[in-house]
């Protein structure tokens, strides 16, 4: 059993609590932290945590926590994560990992030389989909991946730090957008380096001063490009979705919107429909359980369970390092309206990855271009000669 | 912690193993059972039971269990919670609880007379989306439910004996329609009677003797119907779908085959899809997580959290046995060809419940029967005189 | 060009001469007829109709009329038809062709008497996924047609004499059934006899006399089941759905909620959004084109060019005495409470069919059951002995 | 009736010809040319088509030719327009109009000078869905437009030309951008001017010359981004979808994968799915009737209407040097890596368009960013102090 320091009560606490106390876990939050104590006071009664406190020092230290879980606004993330790995407990941090990749490169410093185990809480790449979709792609269901796009749009954050640019770091990229970039750069490969950014920002719709839409392509080095796409301005609920494009095949998750529940209520119904939905009558799309198609359960089940192995998580201080640095370019690219490059000081991937060969012979003259059926039945190919180059079609009988 | 003795290492005993033993959970098997001892250990082996045998009295027997859980082919139910109830051990049975009503009835007398809990294992009221649906349900979202669809279909079950009646009990109606008669009768609610039961059956396309298509309609005491559709021909994976009608609002749910996760592949992958998929190739509707899907995990944390508090489970050994007298009044109706009475001989429930009230007053004249937008823009009300029954259009300006 | 006399102008009308009329089509309809002479000259000016009149004799009789398309409520059609046949007019007439099957034999009696081109405008079987999906179906791709669900519910019809046994012979099962079984028989195969019915029906909410629910089963000679679900009490807007399940294969049609349309929408916009919708915020599916998506533009092509070229169209009088006859049957069941015999005296198809064969050999000792591909990858396989009888299975290494 | 000369009989001329003769259409084609002339024969023999010809020419002169259709490769689209015009002939050509702007200026001038009809052949701008969304957008269901994507991917043409830069002018963006470009456009309004484009493209895994994967986002003067996405590696089948959001709402179209219409086969059926359908076992995603859902119906109904009347179709050859200006900023964009500028000699739209005023008011002191309700059901504003900008938040009660 894991004695836990949850330190944050906002939304993100919720999900948290639930999944580290759901079912029949044997993992306990032993003690949370609020700035304010009368919240603290409320979640600890709420979730049956025995201790709590609006000193986070004090949670930190106790003798009686292994672990420290941070749900934290971003710009508290460095000095928390300093002072946990100073007191030498382990640390799981929310996302983003820092305001920027100068901040997460301290942390995962700070971490690696106090020895201590880190976890990046991206609960994103842990969905049930996502990881059956990952298992699928190693296992070649779709060949080489070639393109990437992760979606993460809803009306806007719920807290109001979150559109304080001094407090979180940035708008809709920073708080969105590390999402989709970590979920693209799992099915390219890890080990795959992020070259450069092109992005497009702006601030379409609300009163404020960061960006509330984003769409940028990462590429990487073996060719593949992934798409963020990120919004505060969608309108119909939060619009969770990946498309996966490989040589072979095509993958597409929905993770919220459209997964097999349809509501139509007519009569304004007591409640909560899911989160982030914006009605409560006509048509709905509930989630069956939010916390696990948000992939909270096996983020934690993982993380808890390589803790005490000695292993280590999917996601560690590293990876929200990596990409910390390509938001960076990102923002980088918004402002030089150009590809940026994305800065890595440290790298632990491979380099020098080539794009997928090309080449598809089909006989000795020819490659194989394309292979399709029409309307009439017959079989029509395209072919190229390896010598001229030259293009040609032939029609196969049906 | 819950000692447990799982017997039987069929499809669904794995199914129970890996909810029990799922991600972070406090409860473990202690001895698993299975009629080839081979397969026993080799169960243990993967999934580190302490314990296998090839005598399930014996694993009934052991002073360190405190719970037994039946995954064995019908015929075996009986005799096995029997002498689970007489060594004092709580029982947990898979569906169908009896062959018929009569094998049920005798199992809740036993379990009672020796006092020890109970749980009837339906999973499938228990998927993240039916909880949720029959919260909104409870919260009024959809007002009175009227009807209510559940369909389970795929092609045929993967074990000899459910092919064969004397250890079944009979074809798709015993083994696919009980879930779908409790899960119609969790939303119509427990406390109406049923009443009757219309059942067509055939076997249509298996060369064997019971049924392996069957539809039928169930007729409870305030008017509502539940519709089960069982189908062991269905073609293209296993098609689980729910639909509820209601006074002011519908629920579709689908389980299995459209959950938000599609893939394109044209490379035979190594392995394994989904349950009952059919193929490898070209457009695959995984599930992320099956067992969850399924309602595995949100069963076993209910029925072994009311065990530990002393409380009631969502179903137990009596739900159990009123589906089974549904489907013994369904085989009735096959037979006689026409509406058959469901025989509940005990029964604890409410009596003499009323239609809902139809009349919808619109003015002190008419009530209102209906009020649609055309095409044109304007309403149109159809009304009937109070007095007269005449009927009356009325266009109501845009 | 023909030249049409339209009577009615109710939805079905407007839905007639938008079709009619549509695109670039060389046909005009040339009078119109409505009880209010009012109606009439309103809608000859909205679809350019040279002629208006409140005398639908009167409009038969034109000698420059060559076709006669009646929209009128069920209970006017047996004059008219009659009246049509006896001015030597084409005859199309819309659903259902009589109030019962006596009423429509005497219709299809008068118009081959007559020898006058008749057509029965079953619009849903012309639909344009209908006509691919009996293009498959023929083509072989889903094997033998053994089940077929086809759903037509709503919130209830939009005017008030449907809701008036007098005028128009009963409920949801004439005004909807007639749809749903004739899209039933298109894909068992007319030819194949429909020979009994199991129907329940309740008036479960409006204020009215007749079934505003009802579900039945029509059995065929060859074993098949034609399953129609009707519902004036649905939520959501129109629910128009088709299964079809065969022994290769299934097909799943859904003509108007979900058809790759989606919309979101916080204001409160002018205007009309689909035939039956319920909102006008909140997610709203509207279809691209309603007219062609239930049929109509398919069905006018084929009858309008069937006339013309002296062939016969896809429906005509013969089959709408063929749905009348069953919906005669659900009604007789409905009181009966048992199966009941569908009364042809007129039969034209063919007779005898036999259920499809059912053995599939595996070996010289075995029949096979069913094949699966299971979780640790490996084939199960289910097998029965063909002279004994007895069920085994057998693991097929990956 | 319209005349018609038919130039090119590839795949565009045979939806062309199913569309102009379909129904009970009034129009013909009179003449068709293909550069062979046995395919001309086939061709006219197959659509009733009275002459047949190997010389556009002289398909061109006729004087019993009204119009002249344009099916032809693109590098063929100028010589023809410029001979077409200056025989006097309405002019109806197929996307892209020119290789690049400066032949689609010449194009434009060269009809206008000429004074004969232009009509250019966008047809997904007249799918059923694009023009019922177009009308809702209209209509102020969704706001403002903010943000549209258009995605056309299918595993690459079937015709040798489109891979042949000479050809064809290009790869995806050319084939495929043009109509995603021009739906784009369409959404967020002809008037408003698309200002820059930045454009990521790659030849990622075809053994060809040109792009075969390219995403671009095209920046409006209102601060709106018409995002294009255009491929020839999907895999699957052909995915056409369109996404638009405003500030009041989404709009979500699927033209192609999944329409309402879902089939299983595991017989190998005779023949043809769908345009572009990779299988013909599995699950499949036929469409119902191609010709309507890709616009081709509605096109010709405008364009041939419009043509009547003296009227100006929804497309024209302006419209078409519009889309060209625009891709030819996307291929500039791809070599110097940043936005490049559109750039449009010829502008008849609005300029100085501004974006549309944020500042939303919710009391004297604050506007309103944005208001949520909350698991606990809870609604959570977060206000903005108008005067110095502090970011706050507010609990209401429920």
């Amino acid at each position: 059993m894991t004695r836990i320091a949850l330190l944050g009560t906002g939304l993100i606490g919720r999900f948290y609590a639930q999944s580290l106390h759901g079912r029949r876990s044997r993992d306990r939050i032993h003690v949370v932290y609020s700035r304010s104590r009368e919240r603290a006071d409320a979640f600890a009664d709420e979730f049956g945590i025995p201790h709590a406190t609006d000193n986070w020092h004090a949670a930190i230290q106790r003798e009686d926590v292994d672990a420290v879980v941070i749900g934290l606004p971003n710009h508290l993330h460095l000095e928390v994560v300093l002072a946990a790995a100073a007191a030498g407990k382990a640390v799981l941090c929310t996302k983003p990992l820092g305001m920027n990749a100068n901040e997460a490169l301290e942390m995962l410093h700070a971490v690696e030389k106090a020895g201590v185990y880190h976890a990046y809480l991206e609960d994103l790449v842990y969905t049930p989909k996502t990881l059956k979709a990952l298992q699928s792609v190693r296992a070649g269901a779709i060949g080489d991946v070639l393109w990437v796009r992760s979606r993460e749009a809803h009306p806007g954050p719920h807290s109001d730090w979150f559109w304080n640019k001094q407090l979180s770091g940035g708008g809709a990229i920073i708080d969105l957008g590390c999402h989709c970039i970590e979920i693209a750069r799992n099915f390219i490969g890890k080990e795959v380096r992020p070259v450069e950014v092109m992005c497009w920002a702006d601030t379409q719709f609300h009163p404020v001063d960061v960006e509330d839409h984003a769409i940028g392509l990462v590429r990487y080095e073996n060719g593949a490009i992934g798409q963020f796409e990120t919004s505060w301005i969608f309108r119909g609920g939060m619009d969770l979705r990946d498309e996966v494009g490989g040589t072979e095949g095509t993958i597409w998750l929905n993770h919220w919107l459209r997964t097999g529940m349809e509501m139509f209520s007519s009569s304004t119904q007591a409640g909560y429909i899911a989160e982030k939905a914006e009605t409560d009558t006509g048509w709905l799309f509930p989630v069956g359980n939010e916390g696990a198609a948000l992939g909270y359960d096996d983020m934690f089940a993982d993380v808890l369970t390589q803790m005490e192995h000695g292993g280590t998580p999917r996601e560690d201080f590293y990876d929200g390092y990596v990409v910390n640095a390509i938001i960076d370019a990102a923002y980088q690219s918004v402002k030089s309206r150009q590809w940026s490059t994305v800065e890595l000081p440290l790298w632990r991937g491979h380099t020098g990855e080539q794009k997928a060969e090309k080449s598809r012979s089909f006989d000795d003259e020819h490659d194989l271009i394309k292979r399709e059926m029409m309307p009439d039945g017959a079989t029509k190919l395209i072919l190229r000669n390896k010598q001229s180059g030259e293009l040609s079609q032939r029609i196969v009988a049906k």
